[in-house]
C-alpha cells in the first residue's frame, strides 16, 4: 500500500527528436528515462544529488517497473513529470510517476518503480540514514 | 489470465557499450527496448515483418509495461530474449519475456507488454486478420 | 570558409545518467546529439520551430558530421551548448557547436554539422524563403 | 597519411525501431554508435575483447569523429558495417568504416574515428604491446 506523503517533484523535460518513433511518437522506451530525470530531482530536491550517492558507494538498483500509456505525447511537446516517494523501509524506496503535457490536466502516463539499494556490487544495504529520515519526516507531516 | 500456447521464441542481444551504465550494468531501460527486439522477430516468425504492418496502416501501440529485475546483466553479455504472447482480444495483444544470459537456467528479468492495434492515429482497431487465425491456432494446439 | 555572422545561441543541457558510460564519461556518441538539441533551438529562435518546417514539407538531413573531443563530460554536468550557422547556400547550411561545462572558458568539444534540405523524400530542396533572408541578414550584418 | 593493412573487418547489424527517425530513417547519432560496434569487434577479432582491455586499466578514448552520410537507411535494413584501422602510433589509433546496405556495393555512409589509450583517468598512456604488434604485422604484410 502507498503511503501518502507531502514532497512531490515536477520536472520539466521537452520531447527531443531523438526520443521520437517512425509514428512521430514519444518512443515507449523513453517515458521510463524520464521517470528517472525526475526521481533523480527529487533525490536532489529533498536529499542531496544522486552523484554524491553513488560515490558514497551506494546504488539505488531498479528492481520492478509499471507503466501505463493513456495518451501519446509528441515532438518538441513540453512535458512535465511528477514524482513522490510512495513506499519505503530500509533499503527499499518505491516511486509514484504521472507524466502530463504542460497545461493538460489530465496525464499522458503514470507509472511506478520500486528500487533497492545495494552496495553497487550487488549485495541490498540500508539507504542513507538522512535519507530515511526526509522520508519518514515527509510521511508523517501528512498524519499530524 | 494468461493464455499457454506453443509458438516462443528467442532472440539473441549482445549488451552495447552504450547500453551499460556508469556502474557498469545493463541500463534498466534498455531492457524495454530488448523486449521489443524479440516481439518483433517473434512478429516476423509467426506472422510478418512489423513495418509491412505498419506500413498497411496499422500501429501496435503498447500501453502498459511491467518488468521484474532480477540480476544485472553486463556489457558484451550474451543475452537471449524469450517472447511469446500470452493473451489476445480483436484489439489487444499481450507478450510475456524472460531476458537469459547464454547459457543460465534463471532469468535476469522478466516482463510483459500490453499492446491495442490502431490506425496510427490513435483510433482502435482490428488487428490483420491473418495475425489473429495464427495466434488463435497456436492457442489451440496446446489445447487439443 | 564560414561566414561570421552575428546570431549565435546557448542552450542548457543536464548530463542524463543515461547518457554517461561505463568509464563515468558522457558517452561520445550523444554529444553529436547535444548539438542537435542546440541547433534546434537556433533554428527556434531565429526562424520557427523545426516541427513546423518539417511539417511544411522540408527535411534538414545530415551530410557531413565532425566532432573533435577535448575534455570529457561526467554524469550531472550543467553544460552549455553554443551554436551558429556558419556556411549556407540556397539548399545546403552548415553549423558550427562548442560544448562548454557552465562557467569554463574552454570548450569540452568543438564541431560541425553540414546539412542539405530536402523534401522529406532525399530529393534536394530550396531552404525556406525566410529562413534564407534571416541567415542572410545575420551575416550582413557583421560586414556592415 | 592512412596505412593500406589486410586485416579488416564487417559486423551485421539489423536497423532497430527505436533507431529511426519521426521520417523513418535511421537517426544520423546511431551511425556512430554503429562503427562502436564494428570496431569492438574488430578488437575482439583482432586482438581481444574490448572488456578485458578496459578491465585492464585501458580506456580507447574517442578524439576525433567525422562522418560522410551518402544515403539514407531504414528501419529494420540488414545493414554490413566495415571496419579497418587506418593509421596507428605508441599511443593512438585510428579507424576507417564504411556502412552497406547488405547486398549494395556502394556505401550509405563511410567515417572515421580517431582515438587515444589512456588510463581511464584521462592520462595518455602507451596502448598495449600485443595490441601494437598486431597492428604492425597487419600494416606490414600489405608492404612485403
Amino acid at each position: 500500500m502507498d503511503r501518502r506523503i507531502t514532497g512531490n517533484h515536477r520536472t520539466a523535460v521537452k520531447v527531443r527528436y531523438s526520443e521520437v518513433d517512425r509514428m512521430g511518437l514519444l518512443y515507449h522506451v523513453n517515458y521510463l528515462e524520464y521517470f528517472e530525470l525526475a526521481r533523480s530531482d527529487w533525490v536532489r530536491e529533498y536529499y542531496r544529488p544522486y552523484l554524491e550517492i553513488e560515490d558514497e558507494g551506494y546504488a539505488l538498483v531498479v528492481i520492478e517497473v509499471n507503466i501505463n500509456y493513456i495518451k501519446p505525447a509528441f515532438y518538441d511537446d513540453n512535458l512535465e513529470v511528477e514524482v513522490f516517494p510512495c513506499d519505503w523501509g530500509h533499503s527499499r524506496l518505491a516511486f509514484r510517476y504521472a507524466i502530463f503535457r504542460k497545461g493538460e490536466p489530465e496525464p499522458l502516463c503514470t507509472g511506478k518503480t520500486s528500487h533497492c539499494f545495494t552496495d553497487g556490487k550487488g549485495k541490498v544495504k540500508r539507504m542513507p540514514k538522512g535519507l530515511k529520515q526526509r522520508l519518514d519526516n515527509l510521511g508523517k507531516k501528512l498524519n499530524s
